[in-house]
């Protein structure tokens, strides 16, 4: 089993925190030569259209570098390479680019996420955006970002009703059929709808710039660096049931609990 | 008849280049401190949800003031105070804030336009995004972008289907029920769909990055400076007829003329 319960000391959070930067730095630095360059490796899903580029898996093993060097013993799960085994009883959750369409649409809204977490769930996150030089960081009483504007502590909007809220999501069709007939159940509730943002999305929830997110077909490492984040900010993170969100599928990120009930009443009626 | 046909020496071009410089600096610097600070000053169409920013209006009235001191005989057409009378024959046309929905929203994808026409159309023109430190120039000759990665040539893709295409759009709906049916019949012809970007997808193409950009609903000010830069890179900006698009409306821009022509056989037939 590689998950525990763990408890970490203030030396311990500091350990996980600088060896979550370091490993942020080494995406960017293999990332950034890549982006807006056009190149794109291969397709996972013939399909579809879910590209992986050159850069999604040199900053996976740029990442995993760092980790084999300061935290050895800790078990890592990664989009590109999968598992790797660890007897710490934590597990770094790593993205190297969520958000690959925008990525190779060019856009800056694509991030690079960065988790750890034990068996009760995560514990502290990064989502990243290279170009722009943003980061969002969450967890162990931590809840900042840094960007080209310096920096900022993050805290999610007193936004109370959907009528006054922005709501936001990836894709318009946001899942299956059916998840996107109940994403827009909510949204024409809402003042303002708003698209295309990928992990980005719940950096603007955690700055109090967006009051909801709300998307499907989620896995574990593209949403559990964003609830570190949101939970941070103030935010409630859940699946469309009230749960856990922490595996991926179903996620409704809510800028507070007033705001999360009036969403989830009508995403659990559906 | 405040345009007329004019002559421009070099000096003239490089006279314009740095008033336009001057005003998209000065534009920063108007709305950056308010960026993310959550101030909105009113509300445009009480029906709809189109905001104006504090940042809007001091944008615009400190690229007046620099045209005022560099330029005082041009004309300026500008989305928040309309127009002011010239004598040389030249408009600059001016969105300080092009994406309020997006700028509201945190969102770093809006942009500060400008650009400079005669009666023949737009001659030059800025796509400028201060909180990302990018800008985008296109006319007399230049097709470039600064950025935080520094400085490189604007080029349109080659691409040349629909289906190895990448069509972005701001919002899902477009325009008028009609609009937005047009769009799909396109997109869904397409590789690759996107939305969220406002003018700032209009630099992605100038990029080479995406490959159309189809909008409806546009003013002259969210057009011309698109037109300018999407042109010098190699790209055609037209209306959904094939006709001109300077005074807004319907936009279809396109990576190059093959792309355009599928396109506009498409829209024109609807």
């Amino acid at each position: 089993m590689t998950l525990s319960h763990v408890k970490l000391t203030a030396a311990d959070q500091d350990a996980l925190r600088a060896c979550a930067h370091a490993m942020a730095d080494a995406a960017r630095g293999a990332i950034l030569p890549l982006f807006r360059t056009g190149l794109v490796s291969d397709n996972k899903d013939a399909g579809g259209f879910d590209p992986v580029t050159e850069a999604d898996r040199a900053a996976e093993l740029a990442m995993r570098a760092i980790v084999a060097t300061l935290r050895p013993d800790d078990a890592i799960l990664g989009e590109e390479f999968g598992e790797t085994s660890g007897t710490t009883g934590l597990q770094w959750v790593l993205d190297p680019i969520d958000g690959t369409r925008g990525f190779i649409s060019g856009t800056p809204t694509w991030g690079v996420l960065v988790s750890v977490r034990d068996v009760s769930g995560v514990l502290y996150g990064l989502i990243d955006q290279p170009y722009i030089g943003e980061r969002f960081e969450g967890g162990f009483g931590i809840a900042d970002m840094t960007g080209p504007q310096g920096a900022a502590p993050l805290r999610t909007s007193a936004t109370e009703t959907l009528a006054q809220a922005t709501i936001l999501t990836t894709f318009p069709e946001v899942g299956t059929v059916q998840d996107g007939a109940a994403f827009r159940e909510v949204a024409t509730k809402c003042k303002l709808t708003r698209y295309g943002m990928d992990c980005y999305g719940y950096a603007l929830l955690a700055l109090g710039q967006v009051d909801l997110v709300i998307e499907a077909g989620l896995s574990a490492y593209d949403i559990q660096a964003p609830i570190a984040v949101v939970h941070a900010a103030g935010g409630i993170v859940t699946d469309w049931q009230g749960g856990p969100a922490h595996e991926g599928g179903r996620a409704l990120a809510a800028a507070n609990a007033t705001l999360h009930a009036q969403a989830l009443k009508i995403l659990a009626s559906l």
